[in-house]
């Protein structure tokens, strides 16, 4: 097992990566100066497969136990799904030094700690990300939401884990897709933060789609270390932190023009990234060579680096209905090498369609 | 006017405090860092009476702003409101760098402060309480919240304003019995923190019931002081903070008991706060003649020291479910003397039935 520490002074945490977690997960929890309750925030699918295990470990330390399922997928991260965990915290008896585990995903991750940050006004909060994505992200840097019919995450808190435990043993579960999903956050902290990092990842993409236990775990360790160092700076994203959203302006465009029914986040993202490289290449930044690496790392891994039947002007249009514009700029991260990006916030709005337009013909290689 | 700093590091903003200062919201704006859009939140009564005049001046240094209205009192503090609140964001447009300004009481001041809190992971909040109870306790601080079925504010959050602006003049408006409720937090800061500020109520009474201007500012400067300095302590009530809760234990299982229907917040608190007094005086810690100047002040001020209707088992079995309670544990925050509390946690059950029954009857004067 490995740890990483995130630094936020008062509100520090660990990230425990490693193989065969779950079953110490009451012992770790002993760990933490926390009340006797623990509500587990699941799904059907995952608790299935983990959630006896968790149970059972939690309970043999002492811990009183109860389990609230959600439904499987991003429509339920809503707020209708959290007056019903409201009223389920109540029936639990949750108190102030009561904790809620998250086990699952990203939307259980997210949903379950805006649930934690806004019962009481915040109870104790345990991440056990069971999907690559929220293992080497959303569980770590303590954004959690709600959706909303105008946005994804627009209901939405920053409040910071006591600890995430990341076993590397479930991604076995994972279905292809997903894990490829959650590749693309791994490309990006190579692309914005750890040039290194990116060539680990070039040199062993067969590997970590095969899930050899010594990648995985260094990929998830190396990963969280570069999400912990970005958060510990900006915890609540007023200028470094944005530098996460590598990928993600295009990336949620096109998100949303699909209303986040076609593609996985991940995938989204992936596209997104190689649109940032071309446009950091159009404007002198980033030499034509580390374009073509970060499409070829993203191709490797199973991601798309193109589309072809959406629109690219509903795409530009939903550019600008991000939550990230502030009034009225849309800001674009983009590496001037592979290692190093900038937050850019004046591009030229031909500039961005064009290079759209090139991600949806496709590229010639 | 006079200014009061709340010192929380990044997170530290002003009170102004004084006379006709709405005409100058606007100005106050320009002097933060903050985007064009201002949505503000209030109901009927209170717009029709000021919300001309927030909006012209915000309106004449060039803000955008937008009105949303909710129902007058606590039943509309709800997360159904809460998602009609976060609709009307996302129509007026709101994006990151806008504001969200909470014109009313403490209904108004909290919900509103809970969509600033959570719309987009965080907008600015500006708080212009027009009630004495927010002006001299809910809008400084940081506590935002919704109720729910289960209990008041149980779903909420810690949120600082950028800026509160505490006109006294519209207290003129405020309906008698609103006024009292307020004093009550008044008569808490004297007893917790402050014997000269307590004598200077006891000496002042009449000048404050009939809003002395001097006397008004001086009172709720000197409130905000005292709760600026508390929170400077301990943002998230982790210990000191807990405090500020003193008579709210008592107070609130009789707010609980009824419904919230019956008792004002304040008059609540103020039967809790000669509870506590009775309860002090019990263990040995306050002076009788101490109980009779709290008991003395309060009566003063035209609120209830005792009630008759309700039932002392049904007031203790709501103690336990207050969300204050931790592990099973009840807190009591008892005076030593006036100007100090200290939070006790292991008072006997008899003791507190006995104070509740003594309340009920009355005490012979």
């Amino acid at each position: 097992m490995e740890e990483v520490k995130v630094d936020l002074g008062v509100r520090s945490y660990q990230i425990k990566v490693g193989e065969d977690l779950l079953k110490d997960i009451g012992t770790y929890l002993t760990e933490l100066e926390i009340g006797s309750k623990v509500l587990i925030i699941t799904n059907d699918l995952v608790d299935s497969l983990y959630g006896q295990e968790v149970k059972d470990s939690l309970k043999e330390v002492g811990f009183t136990v109860e389990v609230a399922k959600i439904g499987d997928g991003e429509k339920y991260k809503s707020l209708e799904t959290a007056q019903q965990l409201y009223d389920q915290a109540v029936v639990a008896g949750l108190d102030r030094s009561s904790s809620i585990l998250a086990l699952g995903g990203g939307v259980v991750g997210d949903i379950a700690g805006f649930i934690a940050a806004t019962y009481m006004r915040g109870v104790n909060f345990i991440q056990v990300p069971t999907t690559l994505l929220a293992q080497v992200d959303s569980s770590v840097g303590g954004k959690v939401a709600v959706n909303h019919a105008a946005g994804k995450n627009l209901i939405g808190d920053f409040y910071q884990p006591q600890l995430v435990v990341a076993d590397i043993n479930v991604l076995s579960t994972l279905e292809e897709k997903e894990l490829k999903a959650g590749l693309a956050e791994v490309i990006k902290y190579g692309v914005i933060w750890d040039e290194e990092f990116f060539t680990f990842l070039e040199d062993n993409y067969k590997e970590i789609l095969t899930l050899e236990p010594q990648q995985v775990q260094h990929l998830i360790k190396v990963s969280c270390q570069i999400k912990a160092a970005v958060v510990a700076q900006d915890e609540t994203e007023r200028g470094l932190r944005a530098i996460l959203n590598y990928g993600h302006t295009l990336g949620h465009a096109l998100e949303a023009v699909t209303d986040y029914q076609y593609y996985r986040h991940g995938e989204g993202v992936a596209i997104g990234m190689l649109g940032a490289a071309k446009l950091a290449h159009q404007i002198g930044w980033l030499d034509k060579a580390d374009v073509i690496r970060q499409q070829r790392l993203i191709e490797n891994f199973g991601l798309p680096t193109s589309f072809s039947q959406w629109s690219v002007d509903e795409i530009c249009q939903a550019l600008t209905k991000d939550k990230k514009v502030e009034d009225g700029v849309i800001r674009f991260i983009l590496a001037k090498e592979i290692g190093e990006v900038e937050i850019i916030a004046d591009l030229e709005e031909n500039l961005i369609k064009e290079v759209t337009q090139e991600l949806k013909v496709g590229d010639e290689k």
